[in-house]
C-alpha cells in the first residue's frame, strides 16, 4: 500500500498540525514534548524571514501525516555545507507506505539543490526500526558518539559573555 | 604549565594559519584534508557576510596554536537554538596546557550569549583523550548512532530538486 501525499513548506496555516505531529514524536521517542513557552518559540523561529529550522509536513488530503526539520551546517574537511537531519516523523497508521522513503528523497534533492556534500542525522540507539530504514536507504554508521551540554549546564557557567 | 593565549574570530589575516590547523587536525584523525578548490570555498564561506560557519582562532604571541569551528541547528523539543561544536583542535606542543578547556568554556559563553538551549558534538570512537577531555567537563554522551549520506549518494540520488 502506498499512501498518497503532497510534502508542503511549514506555514502559518499548518503550524498547529506541525506542533501535534511534534508531540507525537516527542512520546514515541520517549522524551519530554514542548511546552507552551516553546511551542511560542518554535512558531516564530520556524516562520521568522530567516528561520532558525526548515520544516516540511506531509498530507494526505487534509490529514497532516508526518513532517521533517533540517538545517544547514558545514563540513571544514569537503568545505561544503551539509544538510542535517533532525527529524523524520510519521504518524504510526501511516508507516510502511513509502512516507519515509519519500521524505528522504526529499531531503536528497534538497541537499543536492542547496550544493551539499553531505547529509548527517542520528538515531536513538534502540529505535531499530529507524536503523533498519536508513541502513535500507544506504546511509553509513559511523563511529562517531554524540554528545550534549543541557542547558542547565550552559546556564550555570562561570562566565560572561 | 599553561599556555598565554588569545582567541580571534577568523579574518582574512589569520586564513591562513587556520587551513594549516585543519590540514593538521585532518592528519590526528586519519581523513584526508581539504584540497585546493576546497581551501578556496572554505575561505568564501567563513568570511562571507553571512558566514556558513563560525570559526575562533587562538593566538599565543605570534603563532596559532589551535581552533574552534561552531554553527548552530536547532531543537525542536526545547524550540532553542544549539550551538554545534563541529571541532576543537590544538597543536600537539600545546596541548595539556588548558587550551582545549578555554576553548570549550569559549563555547559555553557564546552558547549563553546566544540563547542556546543545548551544546552538542561528536567525538570519534577510538579518541579517547577527546572523550576523557569532554567527560571531565561534564558532557553527557548520550545513545545516539551517527549516520552519514556522502556526496556522491546525493549526486547520483535519481530526484530532480
Amino acid at each position: 500500500m502506498t499512501a498518497n501525499f503532497e510534502i508542503e513548506p511549514l506555514d502559518k496555516l499548518n503550524f498547529n498540525a506541525f506542533f501535534s505531529l511534534i508531540e507525537e514524536l516527542a512520546a514515541y521517542e520517549k522524551l519530554p514534548p514542548p511546552d507552551t513557552e516553546a511551542k511560542k518559540r518554535l512558531k516564530q523561529d520556524g516562520l521568522a524571514a530567516n528561520p532558525k529550522y526548515n520544516a516540511y509536513l506531509a498530507r494526505s488530503d487534509d490529514q497532516y501525516i508526518g513532517y521533517v526539520i533540517y538545517f544547514m551546517t558545514y563540513s571544514s574537511f569537503i568545505a561544503l555545507p551539509t544538510l542535517y537531519l533532525e527529524d523524520i516523523f510519521i504518524l504510526k497508521q501511516y508507516r510502511r507506505q513509502g512516507v519515509g522513503t519519500k521524505f528522504f528523497e526529499f531531503c536528497l534533492s534538497r541537499a543536492k539543490a542547496l550544493g551539499c556534500g553531505r547529509i548527517e542525522f542520528c538515531v536513538l540507539d534502540w529505535n531499530t526500526p529507524a536503523q533498519n530504514f536508513y541502513d535500507k536507504l544506504g546511509a553509513q554508521r559511523l563511529g562517531w558518539l554524540f554528545y550534549r551540554v543541557n542547558r542547565e549546564q550552559i546556564e550555570n557557567s562561570k562566565l560572561e559573555s
